[in-house]
């Protein structure tokens, strides 16, 4: 397997898109990461597309066709995979699969999702999809009820607390604020999280990342190719992809995510890496519970201690462990299947020290996207080549 | 890259499976290639699931990883992909690349769709997806249209007739009655045919595809691992995947679709073979008129002459080249993600020597599964050890 590096990025704002369709949003982050890569059209081999509904929300599938017709790539593979939250990661896997393993040497990966036109109902409908509908459907239990229920059990174990748990939503708002693709930075004060509307208690409004569209894309492509690139190319050291339970009865402990203590375990012995390498991370905070758990199952804070850490400040940039400089999903917005190529994006400007929540000297960045109840996840380790 | 060989093929009946869901039906086929194939559950290390409209019709993504649940599988990268409907297609090919590149040695491969429980408008609008929805979509030309017009070019291009056409409904419909997990084989009279409903003029009922439920499955492994399989092995000598314009308009010869001549010329040069090398195809005629396509496309029948030789039987088993001997889309039936995993699976059994309507001395048979408007492509090629 050859070594592979990420030569080109590129994003839409994340946010609300009116009157934009799917296609335009994807073909305006593949443009932009196409033109940062400097690579034509002609070399591109494979194409991944993450989306997840597409299908229920806007009656489009087949997007990968759709978006490579428009970009006028040549007559290669396009597939669209679906992991739900993970679809992106899972793109970005695929794309490093295929320049890896010789089949090509330069794929593009495009995430893409439009929820904002849908109402409410529509949207939950539609999240719904990726949980498993013979059993957690039924029961009525949404996600904020998994991360609500989550969130008691945590605070049992653990004694975390409303306060320290906020602190990951007033450090990832403040983080968006200074992320030029955000949708929803804000500073905000203990106070009015606590005001905030109730969603599926403990579970508060600012608790939940927004319903959001956007698009985000890779090129990658064999690493001897990316020396001429005209931007700082950034080697690809992991990127694994696991599974959990589709159920959350079938979850061995719903504070901890089977498929991500793996997918960690993986990329972490692929890049010949342990955790105190990890100089930032973009990970799945589509809750902040979710920051936090997520955060243990990575191994960058110790079992128990993720809301504590972040009320101690060690997860802001300048921490210890600098968790979703970009504002993550919670602050940036998760278009569900742009997400983990989003991630992507923010932890290659990271590594290119261009970010605009800069984290200083990063030379190794992880990102995580999870799918699902836990059903499916993806973890990837980036290097900047001289760290 | 490595050889590969299909070592397992699992399928359930094709057909109205009512009060059944998805997942039991990928998980018959699952288990049934898992017993063919000899293999244990804890040897496979892929899983690529096919599917198209679970999402719209059923409210059910992630069915990679609820599959792989409740198969038992180990904490293996579990991926849907979905191309309209070569979704199925599409999951082969990237489970032989699994193997072939050496991520795993042993992949499953599953292809399912649930339609008949839907209403026909609803099953109508959910197939709509994998059409371009800003242009062909609104146009209100639906896939029964596509074909209606193709099929007036190529009569006016080449003379064909409405008696010839009917050879290719009246073979694949008596081909279907001897295959036992076929949905609608049949006896018909071209009289049968003529005067049955007109569904988009020139096409009538019977030049229609069945709505359908379903699944299959395949199991693939490295070929150095195949001696041991309880069942002949079958060498994989090419999968390819394409891709060609999604709308219409798009198409330089509506007669004609780029994603499957690419395809079939791909497929040829990696398995280093022409036309006349193959002896019998399983392709995707969802119409009497897409077979016609199809078949000069994969240069197995002359240009303008894929009609015409249908109706001097040159098509049939034991004629020149057999043609969809499994009743094909038309007969056999089409749960669309299931449709070219259900191919694949029929291909094995000839080139085992084991069809109920077997071709005689079947050494390398060719699949061809087409999405959309000829969005997306796969052909694969597969050859007997000893042919």
């Amino acid at each position: 397997m050859r070594d592979v590096a990420i030569t080109g990025i590129g994003s839409t704002l994340f946010g609300k898109h009116e009157g934009r369709g799917l296609e335009s949003l994807a073909v305006e982050a593949a443009n932009a990461a196409l033109r940062n890569a400097g690579v034509s059209r002609k070399e591109i081999g494979a194409l991944y597309l993450g989306n997840f509904i597409a299908g229920p929300l806007s009656g489009q599938e087949v997007l990968a066709g759709i978006v490579a017709d428009e970009l006028g790539l040549e007559n290669i593979p396009c597939t669209k995979v679906e992991g739900a939250c993970a679809s992106g990661g899972i793109a970005f896997r695929h794309a490093v699969l295929a320049v890896s393993s010789g089949q090509c040497d330069a794929a593009l990966v495009v995430g893409v999702e439009k929820m904002t036109h849908a109402s409410g109902g529509q949207v939950t409908q539609a999240l719904n999809c990726a949980m498993d509908n013979r059993s957690d459907g039924p029961s009525g239990l949404t996600f904020p009820g998994l991360f609500g229920l989550a969130w008691r059990i945590h605070a049992e174990k653990y004694g975390t607390t409303r306060d320290e748990v906020s602190s990951v939503v007033i450090k990832n708002k403040a983080n968006g604020l200074k992320n030029p693709l955000a949708q929803l930075g804000a500073e905000l004060s203990f106070d009015t999280i606590r005001q905030s509307q109730s969603i599926a208690d403990p579970i508060q409004l600012y608790d939940c990342c927004p319903v959001s569209d956007g698009a985000a894309a890779i090129v990658v492509v064999a690493k001897d190719r990316a020396k001429g690139a005209p931007d700082l190319p950034i080697d690809v050291l992991a990127s694994v992809q696991t599974r959990g339970s589709p159920r959350i009865a079938g979850h061995r402990d719903i504070v901890s995510f089977d498929a991500t203590v793996k997918a960690a375990e993986f990329a972490y012995r692929a890049a010949g890496l342990s955790p105190k390498d990890i100089d930032l991370v973009e990970l799945h905070d589509c809750f902040s519970m979710a920051e936090i758990i997520d955060s243990e199952d990575l191994g960058l804070v110790p079992r128990g201690m993720g809301a504590k850490w972040a009320a101690e400040g060690r997860t802001r940039v300048g921490g210890d462990i600098p968790i979703n400089p970009s504002g993550g999903l919670l602050a940036k917005g998760h278009p569900v299947g742009a997400t983990g190529v989003g991630q992507l994006y923010e932890a290659v400007l990271q590594l290119r020290g261009i970010h605009a929540n800069q984290v200083k000297d990063a030379g190794i960045a992880m990102t995580h996207n999870l799918g699902g109840s836990g059903i499916a996840c993806t973890v990837s380790i980036l290097k900047r080549p001289d760290a």
